[in-house]
């Protein structure tokens, strides 16, 4: 076999390895035993390892070196073509992260991982944040190792950051954030203002989750979710896993007296779900078979969330059969006034229940935590403060407890600091794609209102999803829309959005 | 590390990888979406080989060649204590086979058997033998090849029971089935003579299948299978599988109009899972955390199934709640007229629905064609007669067709031969377990007609599951009855079941 063989032949291991610990963790979330949590850590930790072994090992290191320079990336033979010297550098770039980090650091910063996440789960329990603090100088501590061993880009955050978000800098997000700050800031104080001329009492009503079920069934088979390569299931906390392009599964979880959040993350999870399904199969065992980013992955959950599940055309036709799904509550609730219900914007605490508009303020506030904890070393014992203060600038409500405040969150205690900033890039991803669908998809309202989804479907699927990870984001955005990654496109549209709903 | 913790250490890694096996295979049977087969063999197939890698690998014959000769298996330190001396024994035993084996070979014949079962499933389709029986020949000629690499035992056949059901030989399976020839065809024959004496037609009836699923978990709670560890779910081949002693999943199918199949699965299932769930978990990873043989899973299965769910003390504990789920077809149906209908004997075709009493002539059948195609090369063209004329001679029906003789089990089409004696041994097994139980559980009648089910199963799990592969059969049987294994406590006990129930 070439080098190049031998390197796809290693790489389809890996991919085996990750559908197998997809599953183990899918299961874990799903029908897993209770009691079964030891040895799935057991297995899922070997496979983790296999995984490791098998992308920085003697095979891939030795053929992979035959073709690309380990050190620098450079790819030896310049005649290849361009596609085949990407999809070299990309093999390249998991390669070198992976063989960067030594596997007893590796190891360490895991089990540290594992300890720390059960401290922050006691810490939020009590809200007392010192349980959890020195944990967490911990993980800054290994971030900063971390970075040593990664390299330093612009700044250190910045080689966070490019571990979740490929080549995106902290000098554009900063950009970004301040643009969105400018224009969302006033938008929160001029609806909060005005606060009851929406009412959301409608949807906290009691709707039995069974129906709830169905309806979300029905309408992720409507956006075209492929249920014969995949499935729904419920778990504690949605999420999208992915054994393979074959088998992608999306999970909800389902509230008696809450409608509209097992609705929304059907239509969020199914979105990151048609991004999985449309990833290139013939790919599937290369990184051109893998999506882009976290950001990009964020811009197709949140297209259906928020461009598609609370807009009028959609409304226009999901609702008469939410309708007939929920009699009881909604035969006398005219179709306006449920669509308002769902579109109340409203300053909160917690950022998972948060409106699509505040949403990216509270992004906002943890990026400008972590960028002052990694940049300029601030002291950990002092994020309770600096957290609620910010909530108060951008928001304008105060947290009256942690766990409420700096613990909500448990991505820092698994160590992922740099991970925030892509939910607000899929916002801002999602209005460009849909500015662009609504452009070059004739009547798109027309369609949505008819329920004819499919349209939009498969123009993501064209013009996103079956190009794997052969573009970086940026190559992306600007070929479907002809521009820079810019926040205008969003910010547009919830001013207008929202300026007709509360009548600014 | 010493080379027994080097040893225990890689057969944790062979436990886990195991583990993840386990849980691919049950996802496909269960919940795996449509689409995704062919990833999913992919997935199995390379962590098969990781198995099989980590087992034969350098690390393992390294260190396990320091304890062990590796040819022979005699133990090298004769001053370990004896239970460690038979660990170390058993570590080999599956060293041993797995390494006699070359890997071309055991890919090439894992090949030829995912072929030979799509031929099979087609062959029995179109009920045309020929279309199977080149392949059927082929794996006749690789199990030669087998023979030869494990050596030849007493008789080649030997070597492929041994494979199933350790140090089990044919001259004592021959033995065996001629004592339950002379004494169960006779039987049979008295039966048949008058065989409308009962009547099953009212198990026939419509039985939802909502509530025969939870009258099923009930009982799987009642025998004490531990939903903490374990869970049962609908697949279209009931079977059980373990990624680990926490985690035991049974499954079932269920069919309206047949209340006795789902439940009786269910019971079987549940026998097989408690036998998992008893194995000792602090050997979760070696030998002595594995069950003993096929034939003693199977003594586990077929206990709960038969001589508790076919007993009348167990239904005078569960046919009143088995009237509260289905009031309409049973409120009028004495108790005694269902303990008879659930006991119905009738000879027939298919030895997957046969009764409790007809099921080991079936497995005589295809005990004595399977000796005849592996120690007297009787061609492979023949076997549709010859099983004809020994259903005719055992059970005085000849098939109507090769769908319903011959060609109607999987086993063979997978490479499976020498796996059918372990079901008769299970069932042998089975009533001397029982046998012991009655003698040692105070009044155990007495406890199963008030629906407590424990002490049996913790008698059980004292006497046979918490051992794992400590034992063989063999001492099993010996130190738990005080005899040899024989077909006399199965005879003995279906003869007074059924001369009672039939009037003979």
């Amino acid at each position: 076999m070439s080098a190049l063989e031998n390197v796809l032949n290693e790489l389809k291991k890996i991919s085996y390895l990750r559908g197998a610990e997809a599953l183990l963790s899918w299961d874990q979330e799903t029908y897993m035993p209770e009691g079964a949590g030891d040895a799935r850590s057991n297995q899922i930790a070997h496979i983790s390892t296999l995984l490791h072994n098998t992308l920085v090992g003697e095979t891939m290191s030795k053929n992979l070196g035959e073709l690309v320079d380990l050190g620098s990336g450079k790819i030896r033979d310049e005649s290849l073509p361009a596609r085949e010297q990407r999809r070299l550098k990309e093999i390249w770039r998991d390669y070198h992260h992976a063989a960067a980090l030594p596997s007893e650091f590796v190891e360490e910063v895991s089990k540290h991982a594992s300890r720390s996440q059960q401290l922050w789960v006691k810490a939020r329990q009590a809200n007392d944040f010192s349980m959890f603090q020195p944990s967490l100088e911990k993980t800054v501590e290994y971030k900063h190792r971390e970075i040593e061993y990664l390299g330093k880009l612009d700044t250190p955050y910045d080689t966070l950051l490019d571990e979740f978000e490929p080549h995106m800098t902290s000098a554009k997000v900063t950009e970004l954030f301040s643009e969105i700050r400018s224009r969302l800031v006033p938008l929160i104080q001029d609806i909060t203002a005005v606060k009851d001329r929406v009412d959301n009492s409608i949807l906290k009503k009691d709707y039995p989750i069974e129906q709830q079920w169905d309806f979300g069934m029905s309408m992720l088979k409507a956006m075209g979710f492929d249920m014969v390569y995949g499935r729904q299931d419920k778990s504690a906390h949605p999420f999208t896993t992915s054994t393979h392009p074959t088998d992608v599964r999306v999970t909800t979880r389902l509230m008696a007296n809450d409608l509209k959040s097992a609705l929304l993350s059907t239509l969020h999870e199914g979105g990151h779900g048609l991004y999985e399904q449309g990833l290139p199969g013939e790919e599937a065992d290369n990184p051109f078979g893998e999506a882009i980013s976290l950001g990009i992955h964020e811009s197709q959950s949140r297209l259906w969330e928020n461009l598609v599940g609370l807009s009028r055309p959609f409304w226009a036709f999901a609702y008469p059969k939410l309708q007939e799904y929920f009699p009881e509550s909604l035969t006398n609730v005219p179709e306006d006034d449920f669509y308002k219900a769902m579109n109340k914007v409203e300053p909160s605490l917690i950022r998972v229940e948060a409106d699509e508009a505040t949403y990216n303020l509270h992004i906002m506030v943890r990026y400008e935590i972590e960028k002052l904890l990694i940049n300029e070393n601030y002291p950990v014992a002092k994020l309770p403060e600096l957290w609620n203060d910010k909530m108060e600038e951008y928001l304008g409500i105060r947290p009256d407890k942690d766990a409420n405040g700096v613990l909500q969150d448990v991505h820092w205690s698994f160590g992922a600091i740099g991970y925030f900033p892509t939910y607000t890039l899929g916002n801002l991803y999602s209005a460009m794609w849909f500015n662009q669908a609504q452009q070059e998809i004739r009547d798109l309202n027309g369609k949505m209102a008819q329920g004819d989804l499919l349209p939009l479907r498969d123009w993501l699927r064209e013009k996103i999803h079956r190009h794997g990870r052969s573009k970086t984001a940026d190559e992306l955005v600007r070929e479907i829309t002809g521009e820079e990654l810019s926040a205008k496109p969003f910010l547009d549209y919830l001013e207008k959005k929202y300026q007709g709903i509360y009548g600014l």
